[in-house]
């Protein structure tokens, strides 16, 4: 049996598996409280939802787990853009998507739920574990999370982003390797072309970082769980492999693609949200390449294109939505969380 | 103590370590002849050798050691440039190094070693192990190696690689993730926008194809060898953590560089060869990001800029060499190719 470590304790969770946070609509209420209650972490991929929204999900969460559990947000940067930028690229998507019969119009802010409104209902509901990605949120807001006792994890693809983390005093650290479906949480250096692996990754943390380090890209099953501890992580943050579990609030027809898929088929992009992710190469992500240069800044091309996402949903049509999806999402099955949490630990 | 497997018994080897072919100088006979003495298998990186030369390195190879070892070719394909592209290629790399106070001059055919001629010499050398990357060779050359004997390993960096080389019929497979240092062998598939991770095209290949996998790319301790065993992969090429070894015929300021990462600096780069290969991020590698769409096909662009790399390692100038190295780089270790191998095998 798996031997109790220092984040084990700090996150007062009984298995050193955190299901991660998906962002827009997968991780429901019974998802997280279905893994917190098979001894995990689960967590709430807060980053989209309005403030109440945020406040009932939580309270849901509480209702169906007395087990800690974890709520990310993003952490906001200043970005803008301008009438012509935005034009163009309704331009783009307009065209891109002619077959969904709509019309992308530009967007006014703001582009993404207010920050420190979310934040104050994380203080208010005393969320156990808060977990952050795209950089550190202010040192005000830190001192209130440790004011009321939250424990919280940061996102890091680099060692920089580590050692940035490890300096401002959070709890632990998340090294999000390559393999990882969806956002990367890249911020305190350059852009993607020096990914670095899970292993490579989750080694250098480890040794380099003196919190302990949460492994996570492509970790879709026992195999690679065994493997990240041995590499020195004191648990596996696993996303992928929940989507398809009848508990996540992914789509039907997502979670179909992802059944479907035989061997890694995924790319990073940012025609979504303007920020690199990890999505199974679909149509839209291929016909979006060649405007690489005119993808507006995150958040505001997530805002702008979601127009398109909301429509291809309302169609079941996976040619335009963001088929969130790691390297390893051929070993998707369709079990239940529970199922899942046993099956991810049985090798330890 | 580690299990025989399919894999060492084909290649009549009994440690589950493979030291990696690396092109040009660092693999010597001395260092092939340590690690395949030690009971792994020591490589050849013969691709830039002519076919006189790799006579020579294969027969002393042969004097120093009686167990088996590996040659490895790149397997060639057809590539022209024009005067007007080598010219503007000459002016970039002319601006980009000034400080080396050469002139780059346009180069003439042929741009590499016969792959024909090369290929003779393993056959009449009755080399037990031959090793290929950047695709696989004519069926013809297959035939003569079967009819020789000598076993084939291939390299791929995704499913439809691997897939092509098991339709082959190659021995075994080197899953070479991204983390890995030097050239890329990807071939089959689209470029590295679509770059897989070790641990998860490790898992796929193991899991897909039905022959024996080699995990390869930031394998550089005893905890990463544990660690792909552990996903199912039947042995583990090591390429970087030779390099400093000293047997290794790494230039002193290149071993000097390895052995002075902190963490990883290297990234993806065509700036040297034409084809994608990770290197320590240095001068050349940064300057030469602007001009990323006039780099002339491999190998072309290689021997182009082969005149500025001999003359940074004339003046011993690591700004300009191309310091190959994978992304755990920063566990390099001054130590021999014995006691290294003793190392990586610690653990199983």
């Amino acid at each position: 049996m798996y031997q109790p470590n220092i984040l084990l304790e700090t996150l007062n969770i009984k298995l050193p598996i955190i299901q991660a946070p998906m962002a827009g609509g997968p991780t429901t209420p019974e998802l997280i409280a279905s893994v917190s209650n098979s001894g995990g972490l689960g967590s709430l991929g807060a980053a989209y939802l309005q403030p109440e929204d945020l406040r009932q999900n939580i309270q849901t969460i509480k209702q169906l787990t007395d087990k800690p559990f974890a709520v990310n947000l993003f952490v906001p940067e200043f970005h803008q853009t301008n009438n012509a930028a935005q034009q163009k690229m309704c331009g783009i998507l307009n065209k891109v998507a002619t077959e969904l019969e709509i019309v992308v119009n530009p967007i006014e802010p703001p582009y993404r739920p207010d920050f420190a409104e979310q934040f104050e209902v994380i203080i208010a509901e005393q969320v156990p574990i808060f977990s952050c990605i795209f950089g550190i949120p202010e040192k005000k807001y830190l001192q209130k999370l440790k004011a009321s006792h939250s424990k919280i994890i940061g996102t890091a693809t680099c060692y920089q982003d580590a050692k940035a983390l490890q300096q401002a005093g959070v709890d632990a650290i998340v090294a999000q390797g390559l393999e990882a479906g969806g956002h990367r949480g890249t911020f305190a250096n350059d852009p993607d072309i020096h990914a670095i692996g899970t292993m490579a990754l989750t080694m250098q943390l480890v040794d380099l970082i003196d919190v302990p380090i949460i492994a996570a890209g492509g970790i879709s099953d026992a195999r690679a769980v065994k493997s990240v501890i041995d590499l020195g992580a004191q648990a596996a943050q696993v996303g992928t492999a929940f989507l398809t579990t009848p508990e996540s609030g992914a789509a039907p027809i997502y979670k179909k693609m992802l059944l479907n898929t035989k061997h890694n088929n995924t790319q990073l992009t940012k025609a979504f949200s303007g920020r690199f992710a990890r999505a199974i190469k679909n149509k839209y992500v291929v016909e979006m390449q060649p405007y690489e240069n005119d993808i507006l800044p995150f958040p505001i091309q997530n805002k702008l294109s979601k127009q398109i996402r909301t429509q291809a949903s309302k169609l079941e049509n996976p040619d335009f939505m963001s088929l969130w999806a790691g390297q390893n999402a051929y070993l998707c099955k369709d079990i239940s969380a529970k199922k899942l949490m046993q099956e991810l630990v049985s090798l330890l």
